[in-house]
């Protein structure tokens, strides 16, 4: 007896979903133990979908009407936003019914409420799509490392972003021109604020911290700047250093407190995150036992999405009507988020001072008063003036302000021209 | 109710569960639903486990008396070897019992007989830990990728080898001095034919070409090349020419047809497996809708391997009961392996010619006889003679070898010191 799945969306991932079962009709009815046929679609325009393979018949613009047909099994959710996509699941679960969802934003910001109302009527729900596109992270996350207790992530999880650095890193290209660049690619939407402020980033890295932690993170637990401030001139120096400079997710596990956060961030260049080119993606993990992870691959785009939705889809409907969910999600508030002022990093930062004697004492005594050691210092002469780039062992991110303020009251101290953190080092 | 598990083998590996287990003993409980113990280890002097956290009561040196103990339910096997391994995995699988199992040796040869008892009973064969240590790389395979075909796979999967062509690549150590210092730091075995020769690598090979193109591959299909021909002076012209020296395990699927082998291979600098060094482990596979994911991580030792082991049996505890096989693996061949005379690849070539004019031409029309196409030639004096260093376009194996021969038997050619395959670049 075949399975019937409802689809709500039709856009750039629902499209390549329909046409990926299509395609892998019998490899996917082999894995399933019988045919799946998507049964009802949800659409925007049914009037606007006459390329897809399905009758007009299957086509409606309520997707609650999807939802509760008797003869759907299992929601397919690729529409994407906060509504209706949040009721048409929630509904879904209501009903027994096992949910597949691409819907990043919708987790990071209604993740529990979604994952206890799965608990509660034990339907599942499956979301490998939701971050990182078609590279299989929640099931590793989830399923093959019970056997360890992770301490660190750290992602790069937004292709634009990463485009417009790599850019900037390898090709000495400006941010406006690797932004158009990255635009013109298809790698960045008309209107790119989410991801050049990292709220992309972030809503991914609630998710990531939460699997890693085992326990709720949600967007607004999750610091963030973008990479807006990130210079020519930064990049540069890093290189000099042997850095690279990406946007970063950071999750780690300290004390039994989670922090987790969102910045650009000098790499090592033979750290694996380093290699991660263009617009591609990458989450490195570490712990104890299992040492260093990492995932790699296209983060974004209808066709790797897509690839992931019917790897959950699969997965749902081989479960379909068993009251088992295929993944558990820790919705619980288990742990404590820790405050980014008790955050700790090690920094770069790149100060013009005067270029008299005594000069450097007095910088470095700003360091010391508030406990911040200096890892290496490097001075380059600029005519009266003189440019410092330090680097700091791992401090806090309170003490690193504070030093910041007592550089910027002293006289020798002309301007704090940049501050990044440096992450995958220590 | 507790779940009991039989152990078979109590050495690095299964030293490292029994930790793991007792570490994480209430979250392996939550995710299973009831607690788990290990209520019977095989080991081969029963008396010499003092240390471990059981009653000597536990201990025997009958692995089927584990597997046929009625309080066990779920059995592990991290002994290694074939036997008596086979036939202990075989019994169980036939009394119905899940089993979760590190050893690629024995999947590489008797998988399609292991898999055919556990496809027949309905018990489940789980052998993530089997390659690539804690790297998940099996479950993503079986159950991420359903909506993918694949159509290549790239393997940096002994870390040996790597360890040694790294040393080579990045301090130029000799080949002998760099395999002392992988045997010094326990990288590399006493006896590290297994490694040097590929066997190790072939055997993984097999099992993820099988899981990649759902298709019977053994060990007896893989070609096979170690690294003991590689010399530091092909990594220099590597390095040169902007590779870098991999032990490669390659699989490609072309009309259809499996090509499985395993040969030390020059990888483009900007290639993600060229940044994966010293014993790490990385799996690169690409497919019309993913684009290219990899998997990055330590592929041996006791604590990673143990992170997988555990992994497993938290699924095969879940499932322990139920007529489900956690995963799949096709030990059916549905598809024709490709004899190593059809296979295709880019090749580097070093080759010593007399320094006069017309050789390029006549060494050229070696290559041209053979319809070899040649994408770079570099050609560097030394006294009377002359290094061609060339790099053809994908060609295929049997012309490449009708061109070495017409090489070899050119009045001009004084030598072809080195051929390699380029992989990764086409």
């Amino acid at each position: 007896m075949t399975l019937g799945v409802g689809l709500l969306g039709a856009g750039t991932v629902g499209t390549a979903v329909l046409r990926l079962l299509d395609e892998h009709a019998e490899d996917v009815a082999r894995r399933v133990g019988r045919p799946i046929e998507v049964v009802q679609v949800a659409v925007r325009d049914p009037s606007g979908h006459r390329d897809l393979p399905l009758g007009p018949d299957r086509f409606t613009d309520d997707p609650l009407r999807v939802v509760r047909s008797d003869e759907v099994r299992v929601v397919v959710e690729v529409m994407g936003g906060i509504e209706p996509a949040r009721t048409a699941i929630l509904e879904a679960l209501r009903l027994g019914k096992r949910v597949v969802t691409a819907n990043k934003e919708l987790l990071a910001t209604h993740g529990p409420e979604l994952f206890e109302a799965a608990a509660t009527t034990g339907a599942g729900l499956h979301f490998e799509a939701a971050v990182g596109g078609g590279i299989p992270l929640i099931r590793p996350l989830i399923e093959s490392l019970p056997g360890e207790r992770l301490t660190r992530l750290l992602g790069i999880v937004n292709g634009t972003t990463n485009f417009v650095l790599t850019r900037m890193t390898e090709d000495g290209t400006s941010f406006d021109d690797a932004l158009a660049e990255a635009t013109r690619l298809g790698y960045a939407e008309p209107d790119p604020s989410d991801d050049l402020e990292g709220v992309d980033a972030a809503a991914k890295c609630a998710i990531l911290a939460s699997l890693a932690f085992d326990t709720r993170v949600t967007l607004d637990d999750v610091y963030r700047e973008g990479i807006d401030r990130v210079t020519l001139e930064d990049v540069e120096f890093a290189r000099r250093l042997g850095y690279v400079v990406k946007l970063l997710a950071v999750a780690e596990l300290e004390d039994g407190e989670v922090a987790a956060r969102v910045h650009p961030a000098m790499v090592p260049t033979d750290h694996p995150l380093a290699a991660v080119r263009e617009a591609f993606n990458a989450v490195f993990v570490s712990g104890p036992n299992v040492g260093e992870l990492m995932f790699y691959g296209r983060g974004a785009g209808g066709a790797p999405t897509a690839v992931a939705v019917v790897g959950d889809l699969v997965t749902a409907a081989r479960l379909a009507g068993q009251d088992r969910p295929g993944v558990t999600f820790p919705w619980e508030p288990r742990r404590t988020i820790r405050p980014m002022e008790r955050m700790e990093s090690q920094y770069y930062l790149l100060v013009d001072v005067v270029d008299r004697p005594g000069v450097l004492a007095q910088v470095a005594g700003a360091f010391g008063r508030h406990r911040v050691s200096i890892r290496s210092v490097w001075q380059e002469g600029r005519g009266n003036e003189a440019l410092l780039v330090l680097i700091t062992h791992r401090a806090n991110e309170g003490d690193l302000r504070g030093t910041l303020d007592d550089l910027r009251a002293l006289d020798v101290v002309v301007e704090v021209r940049s501050v990044m953190r440096v992450e995958g080092e220590e």
